[in-house]
C-alpha cells in the first residue's frame, strides 16, 4: 500500500496516482493499517507522521528538495528517499528567474516607480551579452535554467559543489572560487538546495562582493540567505532589488515589514510548484525502476542526524 | 556628404559614422552647403527638415519603421528611403515581449498587488505550453519574437498581410482570418508598423473577441490601439492587464490620467532601441552594397501622399 499526505487537492493526487500504479493507494487523513504502508508519498507532512510506519519500504518526496525529510526524526535513518526530478519544474524555475532577469536588466523597476510619478524617462539599454548571471546550483533546475539563460544570449557563470561541464556556461565549483564569482555578476540567482554548507551562504560578508547595483533572486531555499543582510544592502543602496520566492519561515506573517519594501519583489513559494500529471507519471516510473532493481535518478538513503 | 540629425549622443554617432563611412559626415545643428547633401540618417528630423535638400540620393532612417517618413511632405516622392533591419533590436523586442508574457502568465501583477496588503497565497500554475501567445507583425522583429518565444514552449500564432511559414509557429495572415485568431488568444503581441490598413486595428469590436482574461502587449506603435477602447475593457474585466510602450502622441504628457491605471505597465518606447555601433555598421554595408548595386535589405522609395 502508498499511503498519501498532501494538503491540497488530496483527491485529485489519490486518483492520479491510484490509476498509474500497481498499488492501493489511501490517502491521509483515512485511517489505515500502519503495518501494511509500503510507501509514503508526502510533502510537508506535520511531526511524527511516518513514526507509526514501521514497515516501510521507502518516501517519495512531493518535490525536489529532500532538505526537510533529512532533517526528521521520525524517519530512521536508511530509509529510501526518492526525489522528483524536474517532472515540469525546470521549466517553470526558468520562467521565475527569467521573469525576475528581465524585470531588472530592462529597468521594470524604475519604469514601474516613474509611472506612479507620471514620468517619461528612458533608461539606456544594457544587453544580454553584457549582463554577467551566475546560477548558484547546477543541479536538475539550475542547470536547465543556466544553459537556456545561455541560448538567449546572457553571459552566464555557474557555481556548484562539484566540477560540472555545461554547454555556453563558464562554470567553478567549491566555496573557495565563491568571492570570486560574486565579484563579476550582475545578476545572482539562487538555485541551491539547504544544507549545513548553503545555509546562512549569502550573508552581509558575502553580499558585499557583488558588484554596486547588482541584483539577487533566490527560489532556492529561504535559509540560503539572511534577510537582515540582504535588506541592509538594499537600504545603503548597494544593491539595487531583489526577487525572493523563499523565506526562512513561511508563510511570511501579514506583520513582517519586508512585505512592504520597495526594492524587493515577494512570491509566495510558487517558482516551481509540483504538477500532479508529471509528478504522478515519474512516481510510477521510479517504482518501477526499483523494482526491477535499475537506477532511480532522485534516489538517496536517508542521512544519520 | 551625409548630414546626421539626432536629438540624442550627438558625437557619439557622428564618431561612429565617420570611422565607418567613406563620406564627410556633418551633423546637425552645424550649418551645411544644403546642395553638398547626398544622404541624411536621421531620426524623426522637425518639419521642413529635409526641404533644402535638393540633390537627395537616400535617407537613412535610425529606427525600424518608416511610416513617419511616409508621411512627411518635405520628402519628394520617390525617394529612396533605408531603414535599419533588426542591428540589434530583435533581441531587446523578445526580452520586453518576454517580460510582458511572464509578468502575467507567472501571476507577477496578482503577487504585487498581493505585496502591498501582505498577503501571501499562490494562484496555479499555467504553463507556457497551454497559453496562446499570438504574436501580430511577422517581420524582422515579430518573425524573431514569435520564433524564439515557439522554441521556449509557448504556443505561438502568428499573423501577417502575406502567407509565410517559420518553424513551430501556426501562421495565418490578412484581415479576414484576425477574428478566428483573436478568439484564440491569451497574449496578445502587437509588432506592426503604422499604415492605413494597421491603424485603431485593435479596437472596441476586435478587442471584445479576445477571451476574457487576456493581455495586450502593444510594442509597435501607439496609434494600433484605440486606447480608450482597451481601457474600457480593462476596466469592464474582460480583459486582464497590459503592457505598453508606445502611445498615440509621445511623450504621454504629465497630465494623462493612464499613467495610474492599475492595470497597464507603461514604458517610454523603449522596447527596441537603436544601437549606435548596429546601426552605424548597418548604414556602413548597405550603403555599400547600394553604391555597388546589390540589393539592399530595408530599402523602399517614398510613397506619394
Ligand atoms: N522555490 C521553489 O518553488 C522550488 C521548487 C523546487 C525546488 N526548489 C529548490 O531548488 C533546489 C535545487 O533543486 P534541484 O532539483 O536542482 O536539486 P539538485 O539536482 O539536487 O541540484 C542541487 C545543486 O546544488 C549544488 N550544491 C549543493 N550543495 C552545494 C554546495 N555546498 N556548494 C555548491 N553547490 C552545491 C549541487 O552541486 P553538485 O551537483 O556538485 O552536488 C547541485 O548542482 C532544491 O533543493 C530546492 O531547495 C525550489
Ligand atoms: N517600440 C519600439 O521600441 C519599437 C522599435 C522598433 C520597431 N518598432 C515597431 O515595430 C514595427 C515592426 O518592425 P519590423 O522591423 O519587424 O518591421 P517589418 O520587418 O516591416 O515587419 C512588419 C510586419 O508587419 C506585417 N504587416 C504590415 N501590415 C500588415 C497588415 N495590414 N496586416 C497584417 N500584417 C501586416 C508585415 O507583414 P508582411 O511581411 O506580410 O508584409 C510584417 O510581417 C515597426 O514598424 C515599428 O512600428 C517599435
Amino acid at each position: 500500500m502508498l499511503y498519501l499526505y498532501v494538503d491540497s487537492d488530496r483527491e485529485i493526487w489519490q486518483e492520479s496516482l491510484q490509476l498509474k500504479l500497481p498499488l492501493d493507494v489511501v490517502a491521509w487523513p483515512h485511517s489505515v493499517d500502519a503495518e501494511q504502508v509500503e510507501y509514503v508519498a508526502a510533502w510537508n507532512p506535520p511531526d511524527g507522521f511516518f513514526a507509526p510506519f514501521t514497515h516501510l519500504k521507502g518516501i517519495f518526496a512531493l518535490g525536489a528538495g529532500l532538505d526537510r525529510f533529512h532533517k526528521r526524526d521520525d524517519i530512521a535513518p536508511g530509509t529510501p528517499l526518492i526525489r522528483l526530478t524536474d517532472a515540469g519544474m525546470a521549466q517553470q524555475m526558468l520562467e521565475y528567474v527569467l521573469h525576475g532577469i528581465l524585470h531588472f536588466q530592462r529597468d521594470f523597476d524604475r519604469y514601474l516607480q516613474q509611472q506612479e510619478q507620471n514620468i517619461w524617462q528612458s533608461w539606456p539599454y544594457r544587453s544580454a551579452r553584457e549582463l554577467r548571471v551566475s546560477v548558484l546550483g547546477l543541479g536538475e533546475l539550475g542547470g536547465h535554467v543556466a544553459q537556456v539563460l545561455a541560448q538567449l544570449g546572457y553571459q552566464v557563470q555557474g557555481w556548484s559543489r562539484t566540477p560540472k561541464h555545461l554547454e555556453g556556461i563558464t562554470t567553478c565549483h567549491g566555496m573557495a572560487a565563491l568571492p570570486n564569482l560574486l565579484q563579476h555578476t550582475d545578476v545572482l540567482v539562487s538555485i541551491l538546495p539547504s544544507t549545513p554548507e548553503t545555509r546562512g551562504l549569502l550573508n552581509a560578508d558575502t553580499l558585499i562582493l557583488l558588484p554596486r547595483g547588482a541584483v539577487v533572486i533566490n527560489a532556492g531555499r529561504g535559509d540560503l540567505i539572511e534577510l537582515r543582510a540582504l535588506i541592509d544592502q538594499l537600504d545603503s543602496g548597494h544593491l539595487r532589488g531583489a526577487q525572493l520566492d523563499v523565506f526562512p519561515q513561511e508563510p511570511l506573517t501579514a506583520e513582517n515589514p519586508i512585505w512592504q519594501h520597495p526594492k524587493l519583489i515577494i512570491t509566495p513559494h510558487v517558482a516551481a510548484a509540483t504538477l500532479v500529471e508529471e509528478a504522478t507519471s515519474q512516481i510510477a516510473s521510479k517504482l518501477a525502476q526499483w523494482q526491477q532493481g535499475q537506477a532511480v535518478a532522485g534516489l538517496v538513503t536517508k542521512a544519520a542526524m
